[in-house]
């Protein structure tokens, strides 16, 4: 049973997961390691893969089975299992609790050659409205308190499979980096009583130097503290602080336009760089908060200088944004 | 000029330092940049560095030129500059200072095939003698509030250069990860007037299954909540806030035998992984406080399913603490 423990000085919570390590693991060497013959994610090899708990069908196609144009899956390797009470306990100055939590792949094209930088915007939507649909469903669950969506693209953004995904992991606990960030915008909020995202949204509209791309709703931004070259946030321009409650959740329309122009850029930009997505999102019941604002950060893995970085939290960026944002307005 | 940029969010600071976009920037191909034909941290190639700063020579031998053993440079490329005011000011939401600091870099070795792995404790004390030196000099710069001390072995955990160095950034800021680990500290220490690490040094002393080695005045342990496979930390044992007070500072003898101890560890175990070392201690002008404790934390990088972990603060960890740990203690 993989296994959630707090360290006592930060309060950062992390999972020991002993299964995952049973998946086929890179040691540091640089190789990257040997394609699979067969994809356990492309149509016809449906029972590779945990049953489907959620299909976007055009034909009328049974589940597992080809046809689909969209399809979700349980990790096969999943860091948290779905089974099972989280047991939580004190050992002397340590915390922990099991590692209860569902961990889902996104399998956003039956096709093995097509990356999101090639789909239109329609398609695209089919990827948000099923983070949504799986975002309501395990919501449901009362052991939950965040889900986390997120993708990553490329070898050295984290990816260990190349058919085109995205995943998501729901957690019994908030992560340390999201309780931050809303415990920063409450803070901000109780001084201003105003909600901090909007404020950002304002100020970057009225300076514009930073602004990339806009469109009825949506807005997408170089943060003014950018923490890697060609950073990117997109965020919805009306306050909202879950992404579930979008007021055009139905389509998700304005968000697939403005992410496809945006990978489009990144594409133009930088060929098709490695990059790591995530939807930031209130906590499970706090759905209306009117501090917290969601928002999609979007990484593109330029440079291989980490390592530093990444053990400190401190972030050296060699590409100020507004230049960032220049060159990709241009391209 | 170099920035220091808030987020208003979260209070992250962040460098944007355009200089150091000016290096040889690795874009995001995975082949490693191809071999210089003359390495500036050789002897003999003392003039393709900024003046020493601080060196170990036995030989009498003058500035600049060969005949050390150690020696300490401003880095050619630095993330910050030494000369100049903060200038803080607010606009808007944001805040934003001068990046005025110093980012120096410590040549461990005048032999270019010799690391850290080949060198015996004794060689090694004049890398901790170095760190020492350099940070008790800088601290006498009043704009300075921090220093981090690193090391990035290995392309993968961020190294450019092969000549075995360390690294140190003297900040105007306290770092974030930093004033967490202060904030958490001091959290515990209000309920319980004991300083946190001391309580983790004599649990873990206690329940031994995370102890990986001792000696007289530290401790190498994996951590209750082990972010990576076998992350160790190294505390000494009694009580020190700042990495400069350390009771036997003239020698860093016991430091040095662990460390070096460790390192042959993780080579007999894991090969030459890479890893990222840092040094967290407390900020300059808090080096007698009781509720924090400098110890040293040293991350092998074994495998590169960073992408989301990076982003999220969330980690996943396929190998319990206890599980490394009594591997390392039987190699």
């Amino acid at each position: 049973m993989p296994e959630l423990r707090k360290d006592p000085v930060t309060d950062r919570w992390v999972i020991i997961s002993e299964e995952r390590g049973k998946r086929p693991l890179f040691l540091f060497e640089e190789t990257p390691p040997q394609k699979p013959t067969i994809c356990p994610l492309c149509p016809g090899n449906e029972s590779m893969t945990p049953p489907e708990v959620f299909a976007i069908r055009r034909d009328g196609s049974l589940r597992d089975t080809p046809g689909w144009d969209l399809r979700v899956v349980p990790n096969k390797f999943p860091a948290l299992r779905i089974e099972g009470d989280l047991d939580k306990e004190g050992i002397g100055i340590y915390d922990r609790m099991n590692g209860i939590g569902a961990h889902e792949v996104i399998i956003e094209t039956p096709n093995h050659e097509e990356q999101l930088f090639d789909m239109e915007p329609e398609r695209l939507r089919n990827v948000f409205i099923a983070f949504r649909e799986r975002c309501v469903d395990l919501a449901k669950d009362k052991r939950f308190r965040y889900i986390i969506v997120f993708k990553n693209y490329g070898r050295s953004a984290g990816a260990s499979i190349d058919h085109s995904h995205s995943q998501l992991i729901a957690l019994p606990i908030v992560p340390k980096n999201v309780s931050e960030e809303i415990k920063g915008a409450l803070t901000h909020y109780r001084l201003k009583e105003r909600c901090i995202f909007c404020d950002i949204v304002s100020q970057e509209k009225e300076e514009g130097v930073r602004v990339v791309l806009e469109n009825e709703r949506f807005i997408a931004i170089s943060p003014y503290a950018s923490r890697f070259p060609f950073e990117i946030w997109i965020l919805p321009k009306k306050h909202e602080a879950n992404f579930t409650n979008h007021e055009e959740y139905l389509s998700y329309a304005s968000l697939s336009d403005i992410t496809s122009k945006v990978l489009k850029k990144y594409e133009r930009a930088l060929r098709r760089p490695p990059y790591n997505f995530m939807i930031h999102t209130s906590p499970l019941g706090a759905s209306e908060i009117s501090y917290y604002h969601w928002h999609i950060e979007i990484i593109p893995r330029l440079t291989r200088l980490a390592g530093f970085e990444w053990g400190t939290g401190f972030y050296i960026n060699p590409t100020p944004p507004e230049e960032a944002t220049s060159f990709l307005k241009e391209v």
